[in-house]
């Protein structure tokens, strides 16, 4: 994760829509937006929260508390100058230094960071932990048809149009290296069992299970219809 | 379904393992058996029940009554033959044609046939209503990995080695034509979003998700080893 702290990737990064223009660029919001629970008084805590977009969201919608943590110095000075409020503490710290506190929030929230997480499970109890009774665990992940994907690219014709999306060694879970904004990252497969299954296992209910499409208002950017062909994103969402 | 009574495609599939032995022979069995809620005194559904080895299962376990429903004559008069027990029924009809009473199970089974119903949701809404509160919704269905699968196939090299499983028109639920036991064969697509975030909108909880692997003891087996490069089954069960 420690690539967000470099400086070129850090700057690609930047330029992306979603870091520029926040959620509405993002084009599982409207899905993921509707699977928050109501955010009034509660404690909210982001793992891995970038820029801060979801924490200013919590904020914005009432959260009493919400803390972000990110491991990346760079985003936490991002997310502590674009998307600051009263309500709301950054930190920079990793999933592993990270203490959990027992039964301290009601709100767990994490956006496109798991995948980059060898032991699920693990934090899986981690987050169960720290979440009171109730409580509520809401992510989006890669999905496994994506993370699954030979080095997570198309297979193309000639022109370069995609023919089809390659999928192989689905249980192989582990790292996969691909190229993601210029550089080589290492993100980490998981089988659908130990995403959703391993939540059940940890003593989660699941309440919602949605696979990301773009909204048909996003369908005409570029790139975007190709999108329907193959899943990238899983969103979650399960009561402790 | 018609299809299973066409003789020279019901004679290839007699001619399957998992015909012939059953379900020690069904690479995903040593999954499914641990998922059964115990059968004693349960009365039993068994939706698309083949030649009836989940419901001689069901039977041989304590069931308290087993009916075995099946849209194709054949396939009933053999399972009358092959696993007939004095708790069990069964009987020739389809997921349109049974009537589905309220409350009158306590634990239904589908093994792979829910992938070839177009409109899952309505078959959860039947099953919904036709299980006891508590009860129990048990099925294998075809993964959405393997029926979003181009053809169904692998992509191969000139020597006819798998090189990756290709995946498209994922987000187009419906209709996929391909080829089994020599025969063409219409299933239908279903996203994981259909497949399990319709239970939960149906008011099922989920119980367990797990993706078929076969055992170890049969990876020696024709093929078997490229069972792990791409997901086939998943394995569901809720409660109502």
């Amino acid at each position: 994760m420690q690539l967000y702290d470099d400086e070129r990737f850090f700057d690609a990064y930047a330029r992306m829509p979603r870091s520029q223009d926040g959620l509405a660029a993002a084009g599982e919001w409207h899905q993921l937006e509707p699977l928050f629970p109501p955010m009034t008084g509660q404690r909210v805590l982001d793992l891995g929260c970038g820029y801060g977009w979801h924490c200013r969201y919590a904020a914005d919608h009432g959260a009493a508390s919400v803390l972000g943590i990110d491991a990346s110095a760079r985003m936490i000075a991002a997310a502590q100058e674009r998307n600051a409020a009263p309500a709301i503490t950054y930190r920079v710290a990793d999933l592993d230094g990270f203490d959990f506190p027992q039964a301290a929030f009601d709100v767990v929230l994490s956006n496109l960071v798991l995948h980059y997480i060898e032991d699920l499970t693990a934090v899986y109890r981690k987050v169960y932990h720290t979440l009171r009774p109730g409580g509520c665990f809401l992510f989006n992940i890669e999905h496994p048809v994506f993370t699954a994907g030979v080095h997570q690219e198309w297979i193309r014709d000639d022109s370069g149009a995609p023919l089809y999306w390659p999928v192989d060694q689905y249980y192989r879970p582990g790292p996969r290296t691909t190229v993601f904004l210029g550089e080589t990252v290492t993100k980490q497969h998981h089988t659908l069992t130990q995403i959703l299954g391993g939540l059940l296992q940890t003593g989660f209910q699941l309440k919602a299970v949605e696979e990301a499409m773009p909204p048909k208002s996003m369908l005409s950017l570029p790139g975007m219809a190709d999108e329907l062909r193959r899943p990238m994103m899983l969103l979650v969402k399960a009561v402790r």
